[in-house]
């Protein structure tokens, strides 16, 4: 299907130029989980200054977190700020459709400095490619996403219903800023994450909980360590058995856009901390990690198959059987979620993709958490993830972005809110 | 053999009340390595207060490093201030025979606080039993031997030779307080360690070597955890070949001391550390432990079979093949050292054990490093280990001391010093 003349003049409105150059300012500022306050304030100053109407607002941290839905945190927040944002654009053509976009501008740490060939906060570009932590997941995407918008408002055309630019923190660490951001009234008919997913369609996301196991040792010199109990060799038994619990879970996945993944539902330990001296065996072990949940199963079963491999994994384990392994299901407890994959919102985005590139996109699962869920599942809002960047790329030394990937989903967003609206 | 007279009269003179009553006080003082200087100056007031010769002096560590013989260090002391002490007592009748008591008084640190069941600087009694981080290993052993020199000296018994006693910092990561009394010049003809043996006599230690390892991962999402290289999966492999190495080295020990233990030549794990965030795939662990030296065998001949197993395994792994592992050979490098079973100081302590308790003493050879071999190697000074305690309750929560055993160490003590003078 060949572009509509309104829809060139409105894609003509798109200021590229100015969206990599925001891009760059936005990667320049630091904003890994806990510490989003400068970035969303400086956000927020872009968006007033698109003339959308903008909300920005102290989120109530202590008291989203007696709500039953509350989907978890992992960073100390107590001393911190934590800020929403949201920017709404209203159509000249009075109420009609709304649609969100919403992107985190909360990132990972960059990890070791000597792992990165570009400064991590540098937004250098080299090639193709600007570089730092965040490029990909997802301020790339996010700032696609508002100049999206702002060529649909600059264009002039005329379009009922709104257009809203929901920029959330603590996506990496649970959700904190969707859920506050729903909690506060703001909702639509559809919604994009313009989470990095290569350009591909994902009406879907796997699930992910984040654990934290206590492993109990017990110290000794190391010169008679056979007289203490190492908490590292405890886990060296765990994590075999943990590995083990992955595979099963991963053996004969059907669903559609997940059982053609290496590995949809990854088990991984990211954090291992044990002992503090060298010469003593280590009394204790903490290790966290995260699990995912399949499509279609909740947490609580997911929990319980850990829980039980562990159990079993102590049944046979003298010292574990009395000295139990404490677990917390700390941090981000993100269920799966999806909506229909011929849903409207999915057809008219593979529609756009479609006119836009003369090639049909690809469609997937994503097999990580996401803001999705909880749009979905809390929200009530039909969600696709779409949006530029390899998801590969994230949480890695040398993040990057594809410039011309970025330029690629800012067109998208724009032709989708064009037709979405009409 | 009966105790003649005179030794009757020295022992008589020991000061049991004020022994107990300064090891308290002692245990009372936090002198974790690194730390120690509070302690030591304390110690200082004591010896000068029991009439000793004291030399008191501030370590060059620095310069010391330069040594080719340098023990090895694991804290940072640049900015602390390392004290080095000596207490001497000429006997009334000129020149003779020079023993040496040697002690520690650093400590490792108390770790978690929940562990204990009572405060580690707290000096509780609770039966025969006195408690805190340094109880057993070793500030009981070194208080007894102060109260056995004091009481050679308040028996007023004639003797020719000298008795000193010298209060060493750094023994726990290597030894810098005991190679910088030898440095200082401080020598004799023979030297107890009062390390806790549980009143065996060790006239041998194997060595050990303190070993920090890097192992490289690659970092990525943990929901595409395929796409990176977990440091954290690569220790677990680097795990099994160190524990395969350990059974090696410790199947056919035919040495009288060492071929009796469990494990003499043990590989411990002390620390691993690995991973910022729950969500990444680790691109880095650090592991810090140590490995025992065998009689008779280099420490350069030990690294080389630790680094030939990590070969070994690195060449049947890709990944480590291509990313080589990090090994630095830091903190303490402990020789092993020994004198021969039958040296005249060994017999002496013997007979001592012998006629004070009317039972022969067991020998053993001391799994860990020490300062002996420092005393031995370095300073060519035939040592001998002995002292109160129970290794296995050092380094571990609610270490303790049975008091009836630093009493029976410090009687010990006395008599030995009285026999080998005369």
């Amino acid at each position: 299907m060949a572009l509509l003349d309104i829809e060139k003049r409105v894609l003509a409105s798109l200021d590229e130029e100015g969206l990599l150059h925001t891009l760059r300012e936005l990667l320049r500022i630091p904003s890994v989980t806990g510490d989003e306050a400068v970035a969303q304030r400086w956000l927020a100053g872009q968006l007033q200054e698109a003339g959308l109407a903008v909300d920005l607002w102290t989120i109530d941290v202590a008291g989203l977190q007696q709500h039953v839905a509350f989907p978890g945190m992992e960073v100390e927040r107590s001393q911190r700020e934590a800020v929403g944002l949201v920017g709404t654009w209203q159509g000249s053509g009075g109420p009609g459709k709304r649609l969100i976009f919403n992107g985190h501008c909360d990132v990972v740490p960059p990890g070791e400095r000597a792992y990165w060939s570009y400064d991590p906060w540098g937004a250098v570009q080299d090639g193709d490619f600007l570089y730092g932590r965040g490029a990909c997941d997802m301020k790339g995407g996010l700032v696609a996403a508002l100049y999206a918008i702002k060529a649909l408002k600059d264009s002039g055309v005329a379009l009922s219903g709104s257009l809203q630019l929901q920029s959330v923190i603590g996506e990496e660490d649970g959700g904190l800023g969707t859920f506050a951001t729903l909690l506060r009234g703001h909702t639509g008919d559809a919604a994009v994450i313009c989470e990095p997913t290569n350009l591909m369609l994902m009406p879907a996301q796997a699930g992910a909980l984040t654990f934290m196991v206590r492993v109990p040792g017990k110290s000794a010199h190391a010169c008679v360590r056979l007289e203490g109990v190492s908490a590292i060799e405890k886990y060296v038994k765990i994590h075999h058995a943990l590995m083990q619990l992955e595979t099963q879970r991963n053996s004969n996945i059907t669903h559609p856009l997940f059982g053609r993944l290496a590995l949809p539902y990854p088990l991984s330990i990211g954090r291992v901390q044990a002992g503090n001296w060298s010469s003593s065996v280590p009394e204790e072990l903490i290790f966290e990690g995260c699990i995912g949940v399949a499509m279609g199963e909740s947490c609580q079963a997911v929990r319980d198959q850990f829980v039980q491999a562990l159990d079993r994994l102590a049944m046979d384990d003298p010292w574990l059987k009395e000295h139990p392994l404490e677990i917390v299901w700390t941090g981000g407890q993100f269920e799966s979620g999806e909506i229909a994959i011929d849903h409207p919102l999915v057809q008219c985005c593979e529609q756009c993709v479609q006119d836009l590139t003369g090639q049909a996109p690809e469609f997937a699962g994503l097999p990580a958490g996401s803001d999705l869920r909880l749009l979905v599942n809390v929200g009530k809002i039909p969600t696709l993830l779409f949006g530029p960047g390899d998801l590969n790329r994230a949480h890695m030394p040398d993040e990057r972005i594809a410039i011309p990937d970025v330029l690629q989903a800012a067109r998208t967003y724009t032709l989708l809110a064009l037709r979405y609206l009409q």
